[in-house]
């Protein structure tokens, strides 16, 4: 089985080095593990914007190759998950296929927003109070495709870096979706 | 047709209000509106984290029903749209139906990034710069779907609650989908 390596991990410095490391974690467990950034793609003559848009349909074509989606959803230059990463998790739900994730953070969302007054943020927009670790239209979808969302505290330094958490949840995924 | 109103609109004070005026829009040019909120859901006895899973299984539901989305892109809780609204675009995606989206702010993605060093947020994560208005994967997914992404800049105050470029999107939809 395939599983589409989700998260802002491509935004690293060094993207293929993090993908070659949750790639080989797969393995261990008997997946092979899909990197957004798997395709060769020739960017030649293209605008920056026809760029972006090759990478969404490279992207998409990976997506629909995989079984599965391990998901990142550690927080991504704000409260919430990175939002690639969010729709990724949206795509594969509309097509029914498990949806599994980790968080490098251990707090609830509603510790992670700025409450300015009780229950509303800076803009006076209500703050979702649902127990969930981010948006529960996120936590809603991982828990009733049968998949799981485990979180954690990743060592100082190594917020998007550590994968103990992954490899958890890589162990998790196995156990329910592998026979063997 | 059926359009599900997607956004951060059911955060905002009065939801129900502006659910009201877009489904009034959507009325005006040949569409029903579904706001994320329509069903009415009995919550009694159900603990926090229940009540949100059930509100998923609502929205689900839905989104399974309508035929097209209208999603609120503008930047909420930092410089990327909300990202219940972005899994729910991915979900439609996920379905081939079309998308279509709108945002009260016009600028783009890497404008609204803190960079610290170029290329670089505080994080060191390298930022997108493909000319998009949020991550490629959002203006990707709109773009190959068939529909259309229009954004522009509300009035001061009104970055959550301006319709006028929904309205826009409404129309463009209209003239794209309805035969009459």
């Amino acid at each position: 089985m395939k599983i589409y390596l989700a998260g802002p991990d491509v935004f690293l410095p060094n993207p293929l080095e993090i993908a070659a490391k949750k790639k080989a974690i797969c393995t261990k467990y008997g997946f092979i593990g899909v990197f957004p950034m798997d395709t060769q793609l020739d960017f030649g003559g293209l605008t920056l914007y026809q760029k972006g848009m090759l990478i969404y349909r490279s992207d998409k074509q990976l997506m629909d190759e995989c079984d599965l989606i391990i998901a990142n959803m550690t927080p991504f230059r704000g409260p919430s998950m990175d939002i690639g990463t969010g729709f990724e998790l949206g795509y594969m739900a509309g097509q029914n296929k498990p949806l599994f994730a980790y968080s490098n953070d251990g707090r609830l969302y509603v510790k992670r927003v700025k409450q300015v007054t009780p229950g509303l943020d800076e803009d006076g927009m209500n703050i979702e109070s649902f127990n969930c670790f981010d948006n529960l239209m996120i936590d809603g979808a991982i828990c009733y495709s049968g998949g799981d969302l485990i979180v954690g505290n990743a060592p100082w330094g190594k917020y998007y870096t550590d994968l103990t958490i992954f490899e958890k949840v890589v162990k998790i995924a196995a156990g329910k979706l592998l026979k063997n």
